[in-house]
């Protein structure tokens, strides 16, 4: 088993939820959660890269979150209020993941406070990361925004298109060009 | 007791609760977290009505939040990290609340699964909010998200200013006027 998943889960609480889950492999542009769909599942990416995706009427996306190993991917909020999945997960490269039902998930939670506490903190950190994005689109402008993309995902420029990180940033690909010309000049 | 709280609170861990905080009466424009602030508290909205609110270098509003009666109020990332707020939290009606100390609420988490339940449910319900909010502002125009926020806040325009919803909706208040005139027309 993965050590990442180790890491924070003790061994006989990692065998209950292996024993529920199971071993999933997507290639790039295969979707985990389609908009539309109410999600059913989450995992855990042992590796491998996913965007979670936003797609407007006018066929533009919106990259709002870029998920690499050793995180949980979900569509949270539409899963545990059994509504459609407002995005999509994408895989963006070759990904290795472990795949939870939430029905047989949601067993654990009913009295078991471990499970409640690892998803607690996940939760938790999900909702720091949220908060930092929607302060750095209010407060930065897009030059500081790409300055902390690559400060906060050292790899990722090499990772994943420049399409996809003007995407996150909320500026067109353009504009990027630009920025990126100026920062190396 | 409220019976607000009585009503997701079984009386006896309300009165643990009660045990440990203390109500508190702000007025308008009192702050009950300061920016650069480490937060070391939160609170139950007894009555009234806050806002969350970025100011930017220029002196610049951003209201990320409202949060009228009978929700919890904190800067929840800074206080569980220990971390100065990035936000203000400021009353905008004469409010009552129950304020809660973070460390010795942060004792009843320990091993007492309600609490950590009860914790879950709000944070979830944040996240929810916040991923409905995000989805609003990528996604939607200005008018849209002015008139999904009348849906959502039936009475809130008769009790801000006209300058804080446009604050809220990441607009000018001269495209605010602009809207409400078509609208009305």
């Amino acid at each position: 088993m993965n050590e990442a998943l180790q890491s924070i889960i003790p061994p006989e609480k990692l065998e209950e939820l292996v024993s529920i889950s199971r071993k999933i492999f997507l290639k790039p542009k295969e979707y985990f959660i389609r908009e539309g769909e109410v999600p059913k599942k989450f995992a855990f990416v042992f590796s491998g890269l996913f965007r979670y995706v936003y797609i407007n009427n006018k066929g533009l996306e919106f990259t709002k979150g870029i998920i690499a190993e050793h995180q949980f991917i979900s569509s949270y909020s539409a899963m545990i209020s059994s509504k459609p999945s407002h995005f999509f997960i994408e895989a963006l490269e070759d990904s290795e993941i472990l795949q939870i039902p939430y029905d047989k998930w949601s067993v654990f939670l009913k009295d078991d406070i471990f499970w409640v506490k690892l998803l607690l903190k996940s939760v938790e950190s999900g909702f720091i990361i949220k908060e930092k994005r929607e302060r750095d689109l209010l407060l930065l402008n897009a030059e500081t925004r790409y300055l902390n993309f690559l400060k906060d995902y050292p790899d990722m420029q090499h990772r994943i298109s420049q399409s996809i990180i003007a995407s996150y940033l909320g500026i067109q690909p353009e504009s990027l060009s630009r920025i990126r010309k100026k920062i190396s000049s």
